[in-house]
């Protein structure tokens, strides 16, 4: 609301016009570039601008985005659900870090991890490593130090207990799991710190593409569990950056 | 098919008329009473034949059928789904202890229980006793040692673990949990017996009256663990007693 | 796991012996009261001690509940989804402040409010208000300040962006909503603090009972969304008051 | 019922026998052509003729029924969901103009636009754009003038806001969100025009292939909002022309 | 917009302080009367303004919503979803017509019909008809003449052909149908207007609460069809009252 | 058909004016009774007139349309779905058969059975004898004989093989059941005649209103079987009726 | 159960042993050849014994069981589901008439018609023209005359209409849609005889792949139709014949 | 609970500092080979510790896992739903027996058959023996003789009933069966042992890739019946070898 104060201040100094007040009220902090408006000032508003959604754009478009945020001085950008085909396109201008697992790639310098603690990745089984990698990753590029926790579903509990130290120290755990996703349950069970829930569409049958863990993480008995999208590690990576990165606000 | 044997020998004797015998081979093995068709041979067929579902029936119906098999020598009688008004009427003619919680009435003396070990019922929470008593009374009424394990839920996982030797020590275990089911996958990785799961219908919301602990039993990643319908204690109980009594066969 | 180690240095110094010191690495951190296992140390291991889930139980078990936290110097206490009949039947023995509409009694004085920010509690409709005043309450009780912002759903845009200040204030936002749940996301894509959606069953037809609004949420387009089951104020609320609370850890 | 009322007159003028009235009672208003069905006088009784649904048709089966219609005098022809492949191999015999995006050929000369004012096709984001095309398109086709306003999602309100006088100025506004599909309720509370909503299959997880946004578009809380199928971008447009060229009516 | 110019245009003159500007473009156009935010200049923004939905209101709010809202010079307030109950406490108060099939109240004069045409609501069912009158009287209070064609459904064809007249004249026609919806389809394939369907949760089974209705009105295979939430009569007589008042819009 | 060449050779003999003409086309075939339309010539079209739907009927309605009926020379009319207390109210006034059961009242006299052969109406359990008697009592009242054989369900295969003769000598078979509806398949595999499943809402828990029987009933591997609605006895009874009284069509 | 009697007649003139007797009792009524069991007996059994599901055989083992069935005295074998790549392999060895569209092969003669009349295949669109080549096909081969009504669906009411006399005069009608599925309502409420309604998955977005035309065609309001699975011609065309062909039972 | 006993003691002996025994409390009984926790102990835990699940491995993966196995001492090792390629790698570089239906590799020697009695694996059809392939080999691998009894669906009863023997002296029954799947039904109500129900997703249309066997076997009206996920044809075998390995428990 500054913005708006400060230009009703140059109208009532007279340095602006009404017609142009009324214009720069309405102007788009985004820039256009044909096929997409990308959004400058969201980094300002959101904390996060650099990232690139690459599953429905071409490498071409994806790399006019990168060159469009560099020139407005990003200097981390994160380019989520990447295939391999359209990184090596891309990696031929543009230096990058691909990472084929996650599907992610990552232009730039990363930052430091500025967060108040650790964030725990962890995933019920080796199928959900891709999903993990993209919340690992996801929240890395955001600053913060990540410990990843695989394999350690409750089908084994000693595997999950054998880390009990990790889980009980982390700022903000991640649980990864398809099937029957009970391992955001049975952590959010054992710590006080927030759990993101993510289901993954790892299973078969009654799994239902992930539905079943969906269900079962929505109706977690513990306290302090939330959940995001089937599959969206990004999304849990985000948010656990946030919530890492918590500060006083008066 | 001895029972055909018989007959056929019969025939061969000349004891029988080809016209009887026909008509022998279609005998129904139950007694039709009108509205029902009570199954006295159920037993021999089937392990047990004492069990009346109460849910659909008055009370008038149901104490017909129990002295219809009663007079055929049944010594012990479950009726389940049985409300609390049904029950008192029934009580003013039949002496039967009545359990409110489980909706279970019991005529005549309780078998003694001569299963290879103890049946454990488990349950995630208190609101899912009701459903764990019907378990529990139908597995002791057929002849099993059942002991109850109530409210050790993973969303506080060190009350289920403080009972990690009586787990151990089962000869199956009954899993009994609404909401997000987890307990199933847990106990199903800590023991190496059968695992019956019941998903309950406790819980809201995105529970959806039962379906999210039922897609989560049935996605267990554990082995060993098998699912009977929502709420179904009785069905649960039958199946652990079954288990419970395997002998070797040739 | 520093307990454990207290207890082997204890048999160590031969000051407890081998089997009393496995007794009481197995001993119960909650005491049994019959029909449920009342957890004493839950506040230490969870940060909340103080709730009781009210709707399956008889005032009388909640009285019994109440006294035993009491006995264990609870100072505050919740009492969720708690009717009104019930409620005056506690009265009558427990001096206890009742909302009617959260259906959410408090027992105890409140505590101070020492959260890094405020959590604004925003509703779509009027409709949605019981499931936000359960929110709001649970995160008072457990020390934070709350703004209500209620009936600011996104038919009326202009409701929700009057209120632009108060929600870029925000340390945490919960945001209500029922039918198309279209909230979470406006919100999500205005302010850059992590954002608790709660899809409320409130709606008709093609709602199915707060599916449509969950359905949206989960997969809603802004970053740093993440959601609880339908109708759950006190996890939202819970999971608000962690993130409010949220301090350095190394 | 003119024609019927024409058809009786002959028969009682005795210029036609009540045989060939039966029989002209009874003549079809299309045309057969062994494979389909073409439906000549569907233009006067529905307002638009000249619509080919190319999916489950060959090539050589379009290029029959466009001969069959320009022979009936139809000078402009539509063609939806018509592949690349098929489109290249029509082209060769019927000059055409061919939408690769939105997968739609054009045969023939556009209409000039003689609407009531303009139709807004608004977009969630850019994967939304061969749905919007299709309505951008068929409305065209069909004598509309069409502003497009494509990447203007909810998570980002500014983008929607900064054309908030087109969307005011609309006659009519046809809204398309994949993923929560906010969209529509957004514009319905901001706009007075009719609205037609059209879900998209884009996202991934619990967006079900369009579902989640098709349940929030229903559930819309903004008046004068309606729906139609997930990705039936032609149908959207058909509708707001229809309203576009609403008169008076006696 | 031009409210934001006059505002600016007074800072510009000096008639108005940038702080005081600042507080009027943040200024609520509704009235807050505690329990809700009575929307005042939402007739202006949205061509309706005088509708309360009764449904979740006690009688004593809804009198004095229907107050505040008269004080503002509303001539004509909608009440739906209003129980007789409640209906009839009001009344004690206001002078209000009460509709008991279709749930509705009318405060205050009708308004004269000044739409392009006439409005045809028509029902496959009797059961359909409380749907059918909230869409009928909420269309005439909004200035529409409506047309009622009941019981017209596809099971007896000629029922619904006898009246090929009054639909084809129809400026808009609503289709209101439960079980298997397939009404507006048939109507769809009949008229060149506008045709709003509005499943309704008539029928049992398979019905799925009007879900197959649903389900079959957005699979129309008839252009011109639009859909709307199950049994929202009013949503329907809302659009297509707009829909009957258009005008050439520049 | 018929009566159109009738119209017309009016027509042309000069009996019958133009107008007169084109009235009569339109002229309704049933009788407009105010709140419904008492359809007079649905026997000859669809060869059952007499039935009345009485769910959402009041006691009065359902008078009203049997005097409409009776004076229009309906010999026989049934009522289904009709409550005790409706039908307690319409004795008073009409002398009706009511069946609490089935929910079915018959005024009048009933037919002769003149089909080729028996209807056989066979259940699962107990508690499908409602719907089967409304099936029984539909196909009965419009000339059929009905042979009952019921609780005879897949769990004790040896009650339904008991009765294989009168399975095989059926002419069409009802084939009713709820929970896991096999019963349709294993008589589709034992016969060759028409097989009507009909799905019932009774079970609990995963059968989900009578959606589990229904699919599988879909589902079944024998040929020969059709579904009707979940609880649909009268639909059943109408198709096995008019199976039952084929004949020869030239 | 005549073979029953034989048995124990010939039991009791001692030409057969009680052991022989019991065996005979087990005998399989048809040919195991490994990989499955062809059924020699259940022409008599069912009245078609003569088809082949073709979908999950390999070309090889389809020729098999062709042999086996021909050397049993099949004339006509007709094979469903069967892959244009497996016809043309199975023709090289054996001669038959494939039909690509509807996706049938047929080995053999084909049977006089001799059925009570026509059965009448009617189709929504083109699209659902290989279901209804299916069913066809199959009710061809199993001795019915078959007329061919295809794209008359609801949507250009007039094509159904003008060919009401070919409807009327029907035996009867299989009705074939999708998307909506409002044909077999359509129909059903214009005939008196039997209708058997068959869903395609022809559609998209919301028509779920059939399960919108599926609950319309369960739903349908007119009395008559029973309903097949998806895309079931194959068994619509079974009990359509078998419909066809009633005769009198005593 | 005896590993920590002996810990404690060894403490109390002095042979074992405090540090070392938190150690050892910790440790993991599993190898970490880096992409996977190789789980050495489970075969004592679980009862079975030689299974690798192969779907979502690499070849090398699965060969590493084989060999750190063999150096554990597993002598028996079984890979499920390995494909035809995975295989034909891993064959270069181990011995392995490889079943292409089951998709099952087994590596090392069998196992003498040790159980209580004979497991019966049945299927409904032909197309239902790759996952009873799996089952079988999976209870074959862990010490249980098997019969198998495919293609004995309800549709041709006498198929069934022909084996009535070998069902009546099973230990266990395998029931496996996709479309309606009331094989599961049938055969609990004929024998007295536990009958395992597996759905699968053999079927099309309303069969929902095995949802409705699923549904079906979940609402089993006979006792003794348990279902485990669709397709899950090693949960089964793992479960029946349970079963027929039980002993005395003390």
């Amino acid at each position: 609301m500054n913005e708006i104060k400060a230009i009703l201040e140059q109208v009532q100094e007279g340095s602006l016009s009404v017609n142009d007040a009324l214009l720069a009220l309405k102007k788009k902090p985004y820039e256009d570039i044909g096929f997409a408006k990308v959004d400058i000032h969201r980094k300002l508003r959101q904390g996060m601008a650099e990232v690139i959604y690459g599953a429905s754009k071409t490498p071409e478009q994806i790399i006019k985005i990168i060159h469009t945020m560099q020139k407005n001085n990003q200097k981390t950008i994160l380019i989520t659900r990447l295939s391999l085909e359209a990184a090596m396109i891309i990696q031929k201008t543009c230096p990058m870090d691909y990472h084929a697992d996650a599907k992610v790639g990552i232009v730039g310098s990363r930052p430091v991890a500025d967060g108040l603690g650790k964030i725990v990745v962890a995933t019920g089984g080796t199928s959900d490593i891709p999903v993990a990698e993209e919340a690992a990753l996801s929240a890395e590029i955001m600053g913060n130090e990540v410990l990843r926790l695989y394999d350690v579903g409750v089908s084994g509990l000693h595997r999950l207990l054998s880390h009990l130290d990790e889980l009980m120290n982390a700022s903000v755990i991640i649980a990864i799991a398809g099937m029957e996703g009970a391992l955001a349950s049975v952590i959010g069970g054992l710590v006080d710190c927030p759990v993101i829930a993510v289901p993954t569409s790892v299973g078969y049958g009654a799994s239902f593409g992930g539905v079943a863990a969906l269900l079962s993480m929505l109706n977690s008995c513990a306290s302090g569990v939330s959940v995001v999208n089937i599959d969206n590690g990004f999304g849990a990576g985000v948010l656990a950056s946030r919530i890492n990165h918590m500060e006083v606000k008066k």
